[in-house]
């Protein structure tokens, strides 16, 4: 990495929701911002945890068996494996972090899989 | 990872400095929070990134070349083998992630290096 990354000017540099922006790369894992207004789909990843760091709003990461409602400055990190779908009732600011490659819906597909894009 | 993580909360719990503690895994990593004040060792990680997350404060990563001052919400992510050395004039809080068994002190070891430690 050549410069510092500052979140929220990354965060205010596109405003689409549930297409996760890479801002940079740690080892074999990308870092990702992305928007969450709304309820994503079911979904697992197979050979990958799933890091969830709340920047700002309020985000539910929907389990089979419960739901883990994350805040500003809260992060949960979902087991490989595991069903999970996010949600958020309002606009919502998270860091991602999963290997490079993996796709955002998993297992699941579909029209909300997003292209890898780095800004 | 059963609960989720308040990062707050979690740095409530300890007062010592460059004294990383786990709060979670993601894959092969940990992550970890950290408080900063002063200065720290020159030092690199041959085999890793280091990854630099400011939640609180002002932190300087001073590289060979240049220095990298980061605020809150603000990330660097040091690429392997990169000559490091972290400092605080006031008190900082970091998110830090590394693969697990990674010392903190990389390859300069010294009185600096602290245990891994779950809190």
């Amino acid at each position: 990495m050549k410069k510092k990354v500052n979140l929220a000017a990354k965060l205010a540099s596109f405003e689409e929701y549930f297409s996760p922006k890479i801002v940079g790369e740690i080892n074999d894992h990308k870092l990702e911002l992305v928007k969450v207004k709304g309820e994503f789909v079911w979904h697992s990843h197979p050979n990958t945890d799933d890091f969830f760091l709340v920047l700002a709003g309020h985000l539910t990461i929907q389990l089979r068996d419960r739901d883990i409602e994350l805040g500003p400055g809260e992060l949960f990190v979902v087991p490989r494996g595991v069903q999970h779908c996010p949600k958020a009732d309002d606009e919502a600011h998270v860091l991602l972090i999963e290997p490079i490659g993996t796709p955002n819906t998993g297992d699941a597909g579909g029209e909300l899989t997003a292209t890898e894009e780095r800004i």
